[in-house]
C-alpha cells in the first residue's frame, strides 16, 4: 500500500512525464557548423516544436531570434525561457508550432569574441548569415523556407540586425519584430576613427553603417513598396536608453508611409522587458504567417 | 580619441553603472541560521530593496514568499526572477519597496530532505517559522513588522503553505498570494497509511492535516471574521493539475462569506505562470498593505 | 489667412474623415427578416468590415455573436462597442476582417417579448436560426460560409446559447467563446412547474432541457470527438454568479477529454467584462479561422 | 408554486438588487453651478463612490477627470464608462474609492460653445476652475482637499489641460495622467491670426500660448524641482495623430530629470483607448494617493 501511493504521489506531485518517450515534447539544443567566410566554427542554439521528433514529414515556420551585445546564442533559452513561452502559447494557440534558431553573433567582446550582424573589415557576419548560415537551417531541419513563413526578431544589437536583415531581405521575411532595437548607435556619442581597429569600434562603425533610421529615409518608392510587404512591430521601454532612437525609427517609417506597430511598455533594457515581449512577438509573428 | 571613445560606447551599451557605489541597488543574498526546534542549519533567500543600503534608519513592509515541493529558497530568485520584476514594479509605483524573504522548506526529497511547510512527527517546520524564523528575520533586518505591513505568499506546496499560515495567524499578515496551491492534495489519490515514515508521505499527511478547505468549511463565525480581516488573492492556470483543489477553496470561501479574488489565467504548473504572478502579486500585495 | 487656418484646424481636431466616401469605413446595421418558423419578423444587427463595400467579390469568415436576457440586438454594438473594438483588432492585425452578427433573441420579457435560443412550445428559436436565419445571412451577404470560417459566441443567455448550438452542430463551428455563460440554469433555485406557460418559465424550461454541462457528460465516444473538432474557450469573472455553472462545465469537458481554454477574469457579470472579453474573443475566433 | 419560482428566477438573472435601498451604490450625477467668472452657468458631472451615502463623516480623494474638445461633462460616463470601471475596480481594491469629477468645458463648437480648459479673452476658463470650481466642489463634497489626495487627468483637449493645470499648480495635484494629450498644437499646422477672434481659434492661441513642452523646457531648476513632487503618467496610441507631441513632452521631461511614465498603446484618438487608459490611470492616481 505504501509502495503504491509512493509512485502515486510521485506522478501527482511532479511535472515531469513519467513516460516521456511516449509523450512528444518541444526540445532546445546547441550546436554549430563551420562558416568558411568566417573561417571559424560558430554556435547555434535552436528550438524544436513538440510536434517535430514525430511528424516526420511536416515542415515549420521559422523565426530567426536574434540575441544581443555581448550574449551569446544561449541567453533567448536560458534567461529568455523561449521554450517555456513558446510551450505554453502553442498549447493555447497563440503561437502556431515553428522552429526557432538563434545564431552566435556575439559572446565577450573583451575577451575577443566578435559581436554584430553586419559585415565588417575581416568579419562577414551578414554575408555568413544570409550565404551560409540560413541555407544550412532550411536544409538541416524541416524548415517551409518561403517569405511567408519566415520572421525575424531580436533584442538590443539584435533588434538592430532583425530590423536591417528585413530592410535589406523584404523578399525573405513576412515580420519583423524588433526589441529595444539599437537601430543606430545613440546620439551625442563620439564616432570611433574610421581606421580604429578593434572589435567595439568596428560594431559601432557598422552600427552606423546600416544605420535603420536613415535606410528608411533613403528608401525610393519602390523600396517602399517592398518594406511595406513585412509587417513592422517596434517594442521599446519608457527606461529604455535606446528609446529615441525607436521613437525615430518609427517616424522615419510614418513619413515614408510603412505601417509600424509601435509599443512602449513599461521597463528598461532587461530581460523582464524581454521575456515579456515574447508573449506579444509570437502571436505576432504567428498572424503574419500565411 | 579612440580611447575617449571606447570609454564612452562602455558606458552606453551596457546596463551596468560604472559607479555602482553611489548608485544605490536592490541586493538578493543566500544565508542561513540555526533552529533549535529542527536542531538543523537552514537557508533564506532574501530582498533588500534599492534603499535598504542608503536609508539605514528606514524600516519596510515584509513578504514572506514561499517556494515548491523540492524547490529551495533560491529558485524564486534564479528562475522566478523576484529582484528584476521587483526592481521593475517599484521603479514604475506598481510595487512598494519592501523586504521578500524566502525560507528553505525542501530540496531534493529523493536525496533525504524535508519537504513541507507544517509540522510533521520528527520535524516541526511550522513552528520554526513562527517561532525561530519570523522573530530573527524582523529583528536582524529593519522590518516594520506588523499585521499592516507583512504579506505571505507562495507556489504549489508554498501556496498552500501561505493560505494556511494565513488562516491560522490572520492576526500576523495583511494579505496572501497563493499561486497554483496545494490547497489539499489533488483528489482520488491513495492517501498513505498514517503510520508511513518516509518523507513524502509525511508530508502528504501533513497536507491533508491542515487541508485548506476543510478549514475554511469548519470555520466558526469568529473565525470568519478575523479571516475577513485578511486580503486573499487565488491564483491558478486552466491547466493546472491542482485547479480543482484551487476552486474548492475559493467555493468554501464563498460559502463562508469571505471576500478572495480569483483568477485563472492561461498555462500550467511552471515558472512562466509564477514569474507573471508576480507583476499580480506585489501591486496587491502592495495595496494592502497599510 | 484666417479661412484656411480654420479648414486645416478642423481637419486635425476631428477624427471625422473629411472625405469620407473615398476611404472606406466598416459599419453596423440593423435590420429584419420574416421568419415562418416563428411567425414574426425578427430583428438583428449586423458589422460589415471595412474591406466590404469595396472588395465586392470577397467573401468574409462570419462570427454570430449572441446577445443576453432581455437585450436584443444592438446591446452588443451600442454598449459593447463592438465596431470599435473590431476595428481597432483589425487595424492591428490581431482580428482578421470577418462579418459579425446578432440576431434578436429577446427584448423585455416583462413586456411580453420572447427570450431564449431553443425551441419552446410556441417559439422555435433554434429551429429558426438554423434553417432560417443563418442560410439567409450567408446568402444574403458575402459570407463564405463553412465550419472552418464560422464561429459563435456570445454573453450570459447568448453564452450558453453560443455553447449548445456548438454542441449540437460542431460541423458548422470552428470555435465558439462563451462567456459569463448561462450553461444551466444555477443550482439550489425552484425548477418551474413543467406546465408552466408564461415565457419566463419556458425559457428556463428549454435552459435546463439544453443545459450544456449534462450534454458533455452524455456525449458517447463519436460525438466527444465531433466536438474535439471545435476550438472552446469559456470566459468568466470571479463575482459572477454564473461561476459555479462554468466551472461545472469546464471540469465536465475536462472529464470527457476535451480540450477547452478557461479563463476567470476581475469581475462580475456586467458589460465592462464584455467588451473586455472581445479583446480576447475576437483573436481567439480569428486564430480558428483557417 | 409558479408564482414562487418566478419571483425567485427574477432574483437570479438580473443583476438589480432586490433591496437597493439597503446596498450601498455608487452613483453619477450631472449638476451645474454659477460661474460669476464666466457669467454663466455651468454644468459637471460627478461620481460619487459607494459607501459616500451611508458614510456620511468620511472624506474622500478625488480626481478631476477632464474631457475632450467638443465633449462636454458627460462622455466619460456615458461612453467612457467611468461609474462601471470604478465599480469594478474598487471592488478588487485596485482603485481606492474616489470622487470623480467632470466640469464641462465644451460642447459643439459650431454651435457657438466654447471650448478649452485655458483664460481666453472673453472666457477665463482656467480661473473659473481654480477660483470657483474646485473650491466649490470641495465644500459642496466631502473632499478631503489637499496636494495628498488630489489628482487630475483627461483626455485630448483635456489631457493638454490636466498636464498643464499641474504644471502651473504642483502645490494642488499629486498625480496627473494624460491621455491623447493635446500637449501643443500638431506641428506644421497654420498658426491662427492673433486678431482672430472665433472660438477655435482663440483655443488654438490658448493652447499654443500654455504649450505644455514648452513650459519643461523653460522650467527653471525651482520649478522643476517642485514638478517632481507631482507623478507624471503620459499615455498615447500608436496610431494617435497627436503621437509626436506627446513623444516631445516626454523627451523633454527626460531632459529635465522629472520622472514621467510613458506608454505607446495599441489604438488611435478614440474611446475604446480611454475606457482602457481608466484602468491604469485608476491604479496609478490610487497609488500616487497618500
Amino acid at each position: 500500500m505504501k509502495k503504491h501511493f509512493i509512485f502515486l504521489l510521485g506522478v501527482v506531485l511532479t511535472v515531469t512525464p513519467v513516460c516521456a518517450q511516449r509523450s512528444a515534447q518541444s526540445k532546445v539544443e546547441t550546436k554549430s557548423l563551420f562558416s568558411k567566410v568566417l573561417n571559424a566554427e560558430r554556435d547555434y542554439t535552436i528550438y524544436l516544436p513538440k510536434s517535430y521528433g514525430t511528424d516526420t514529414d511536416r515542415k515549420y515556420p521559422i523565426l530567426y531570434l536574434l540575441h544581443g551585445m555581448t550574449d551569446n546564442s544561449t541567453q533567448w533559452y536560458n534567461r529568455g525561457h523561449l521554450k517555456d513561452v513558446m510551450d505554453l502559447l502553442t498549447a493555447s494557440g497563440e503561437a502556431c508550432e515553428m522552429i526557432v534558431v538563434t545564431p552566435c553573433a556575439g559572446g565577450s567582446i573583451e575577451s575577443g569574441a566578435w559581436n554584430g550582424y553586419f559585415d565588417m573589415p575581416g568579419w562577414k557576419y551578414e554575408t555568413f548569415f544570409f550565404t551560409e548560415f540560413l541555407p544550412y537551417i532550411e536544409s538541416a531541419y524541416r524548415v517551409i523556407g518561403n517569405k511567408q513563413t519566415r520572421a525575424v526578431a531580436g533584442l538590443s544589437m539584435g533588434g538592430g540586425g532583425s530590423a536591417s536583415y528585413a530592410q535589406k531581405h523584404p523578399e525573405l521575411f513576412s515580420s519583423v519584430y524588433a526589441m529595444s532595437a539599437l537601430m543606430n548607435i545613440p546620439a551625442e556619442r563620439a564616432v570611433p576613427d574610421k581606421s580604429a581597429k578593434d572589435k567595439r569600434a568596428l560594431l559601432y562603425l557598422s552600427v552606423i553603417e546600416n544605420n535603420c533610421i536613415a535606410f528608411v529615409d533613403k528608401a525610393g518608392d519602390a523600396l517602399r513598396d517592398q518594406l511595406r510587404s513585412v509587417a513592422w512591430f517596434v517594442d521599446c521601454g519608457d527606461d529604455d536608453y535606446l528609446l529615441d532612437r525607436n521613437i525615430e525609427f518609427t517616424q522615419a517609417m510614418r513619413r515614408a508611409g510603412i505601417p509600424c506597430e509601435f509599443r512602449i511598455r513599461n521597463g528598461g533594457h532587461g530581460w523582464e522587458y524581454w521575456n515579456q515581449a515574447l508573449y506579444i512577438c509570437l502571436p505576432f509573428v504567428t498572424r503574419n504567417f500565411k
